[in-house]
C-alpha cells in the first residue's frame, strides 16, 4: 500500500499520534464557551511582555512547553519544529521558540497553517525520519490587527462580517509507535489521512468577509478529500473547519450542497465555538492560526479521548493577503488543509 | 537502515532526483558573471507588472513553468508544491502559482527558504507520499527593500557590509525513480541528505550586516551536519552558502576554524557568485530567497552535471528579521538548512 492517495491526499502507512498537546488563550477566549478548557488563560493580553509581537511570542513558547511537559518529552528529544504564525515573516515564531534548540522547518499558509504543520509533521514521521515532532501556531487579537488592518489605537469599526482574532498558541507533540511506547499512555488521537489544499481565488477582495473568502477555498479541499479517500460526509462524526465562521458556514454548506455532498448536519467551525457570539461582540467569529490550534488541544482532542466522537475532519482555513496586497487591491484568495482525526 | 540520522539530519533510503529547474533574473543579475546561465532575463525588473510584488510573484509563476517544460512534466502530474518569498505572508508564492492549481504547502525561513523547501520535498518524495513534487522560491530586490528596509524612492545610503537582494526565482522539479523514468532523460543531481537548522541568535542587531547575523547559524548547521553524517570538510568538492556575502563568509570560516574545520579552500557563497562586486556596487553580495536557487538552478547543477563537482554541501541561510522586530529593537536570528547533492 502507499502512502500516495489520489490528487491531493496522503495516507500514513504507519500510525502517528498526538501524544499530547497544549494551550494558552487570551483573556476573551478565556471567558468564553471553551475557557475552562484552556490548559493556560493570561490574566491579561500582554502576558508580562513589552509588545504584542512578544506577547504573541509567549504564547508560543508556553503552548510548546506544556505540550512537551504533558507528553513527558524534553526539548533535545524532538526532532523537528514544524511553526508558524500570521505576523511578516513569521516572527512571532522566530522570538518565540528559539530557546528549546530544535531543529526549524517554518510553515506558512495563514490561518490554515495548524493543518499545514501538523499534515507536514505527519509526513516526516511517517515517512521514517523522525520519532517525534512538535508542531505550533499563533495568533494575537493585537498584532494580527496591526499587521493586517489599523493599530487598536484608531479605534477602527467593525462590519458583522468581520472575525475577531484568537489570542492564543496550541502545540502538538506528534510521535510514532515507540514514541507511544516510550509515553506509556494514551494518545490522544491518530491521524489516518491527510488531503492539502491549494490556492482558490473566487476575486473577493473584502478582508473583513474572510470567511467569504475562505469558504470554497474549504469546498474545494473537502471535495477533493471525498474523491480522494472514496469517502462521504456520514463517515465523519464531526467535519470541522477553522475560522469560516458564521458567514463562511453558511457559504461553504450551500457550495457543497451544489456538489452534492451535505454537510449541513454535522459541520462545526471552530471560529464559532470559541466564542459566544451574542455576548462576546465577537461578531462573525473567532479566527487566526491560534483559532483552530487551541480548539484543537482544548476541545477536539477532548472529545476523541472521551469517545464521543470517533472519526472527524479537522480542517483549518487560511485567507492569504496581506496588508500590501490588500491595498494594491489584490483579492483575498483561500487555502484549507485537512487532517482525519481518529480517537 | 532508517531514514532518521543524528540530531538534526535525514538521510533519504530510497533515491530522490532534481529531475530538471528553471531559473529567472533581474537585468542586474543578468549582468553579472552568471548571466549567460540563466533561462531568462528580464529587460527590465518590472517584468510587465504594476507593482513590484506582481513582479515578484510573475518571477515564480515563469520559474515554475520554465521548471515543469524542462523537467516535461505536466501541473497535474505534480503532487504538492512547496514555495515561499521574502514578503510578509508569501504574497509573492499566493498570487504567482494559483494558477498551476497545484496543492501548495507554504514554507518560511528568510533566505534559506530554498534549502527549506527542497528538504520538504525530498522528505515527502523519499517517505513515498509523492512521484514529483515542485519546490520554488523568489525575491527582490525592490519589493524586498520597501518590506524590510526603506522605498527606493527614499534613496537610502547603503552600508559596505550590505546584502543586495536578487531579483529572481528559482523552480526545481523533484522526483523518483519511476518519475526519472518518465522523465528518459539524466536527471541534473539527486539530494542524498540533509541536515535541518536550528534558530541560531547571537544578539547582533545589524539588518545592514545580515552575513554577519546568519553566520553563527550556517557554522551551527555545518558542524550538527558533520557530526551527524560523520564526515568532513574534504568530503564535499563545494561547501555552498546561499548569501553570507563577504563579511559572512569571514565569520563563517573563523568560527569552524574554531570548531576544528577548515573549509577555506572549498567554500562558496551564492552572493558572492552572482554579482561582480567590484564593477556592480552590490557590496557584500547577493541576498535573498532567489540568490540561491537561482544559482543552485544556472550554476551548481550545471557543475554537478559536466561532473566538475561530484558532491557538494549546499546550505541556504536566512536571516528571520522583520521591519516590525527591527523597529522594536530585536536581535537578528539566524537559521541554516543544508541538503548534500551528488551528481
Amino acid at each position: 500500500m502507499s502512502q500516495n492517495l489520489g490528487k491531493a491526499s496522503v495516507k500514513p502507512e504507519k500510525p502517528v499520534y498526538i501524544l499530547n498537546s497544549g494551550s494558552i488563550v487570551g483573556t476573551k477566549e478565556g471567558q468564553g464557551p471553551l475557557g475552562l478548557l484552556f490548559d493556560m488563560v493570561g490574566s491579561d493580553d500582554m502576558f508580562g511582555c513589552e509588545s504584542w509581537e512578544e506577547a504573541e511570542s509567549s504564547l508560543q513558547k508556553t503552548a510548546v512547553q506544556l505540550a512537551l511537559e504533558k507528553a513527558k518529552v524534553k526539548p533535545e528529544d524532538v526532532k523537528f519544529i514544524f511553526a508558524g504564525d500570521l505576523l511578516g515573516q513569521s516572527i512571532a515564531t522566530s522570538f518565540g521558540i528559539s530557546t528549546y534548540q530544535i531543529p526549524l522547518l517554518g510553515v506558512y499558509g495563514a490561518c490554515s497553517t495548524c493543518g499545514e504543520s501538523l499534515t507536514m509533521g505527519v509526513i516526516t514521521i511517517a515517512g521514517g525520519f523522525a520519532e517525534r515532532v512538535v508542531c505550533v501556531t499563533s495568533s494575537h487579537f493585537a498584532s494580527a490587527e496591526k499587521e493586517f488592518r489599523f493599530p487598536l489605537e484608531y479605534g477602527n469599526q467593525r462590519p458583522l462580517s468581520a472575525t475577531w482574532t484568537v489570542t492564543g498558541s496550541g502545540a502538538f507533540v506528534l510521535g510514532n509507535e515507540d514514541a507511544l511506547a516510550s509515553y506509556g499512555e494514551r494518545a490522544r488521537a491518530k491521524v489516518t489521512g491527510m488531503t492539502v489544499g491549494k490556492i482558490v481565488d473566487y476575486g473577493l477582495k473584502d478582508s473583513m468577509n474572510m470567511g467569504a473568502c475562505m469558504a470554497p477555498a474549504a469546498a474545494s479541499t473537502l471535495e477533493q478529500h471525498f474523491i480522494d479517500f472514496g469517502s462521504q460526509p456520514s463517515d465523519y462524526d464531526k467535519i470541522i473547519t477553522g475560522d469560516l465562521g458564521k458567514v463562511g458556514q453558511t457559504v461553504l454548506i450551500d457550495l457543497l450542497k451544489d456538489k452534492g455532498y451535505d454537510i449541513s448536519s454535522r459541520h462545526m467551525d471552530c471560529g464559532i465555538e470559541i466564542f459566544d457570539g451574542e455576548t462576546q461582540d465577537t461578531h462573525a467569529g473567532g479566527s487566526g492560526c491560534g483559532c483552530s490550534a487551541v480548539t484543537l488541544s482544548a476541545y477536539i482532542l477532548k472529545q476523541l479521548e472521551e469517545q464521543n466522537w470517533k472519526k472527524v475532519l479537522f480542517m483549518p482555513t487560511g485567507a492569504l493577503l496581506s496588508k500590501t496586497s490588500f491595498n494594491e487591491g489584490k483579492s483575498v484568495p483561500g487555502i484549507a488543509h485537512a487532517l482525519i482525526l481518529e480517537s
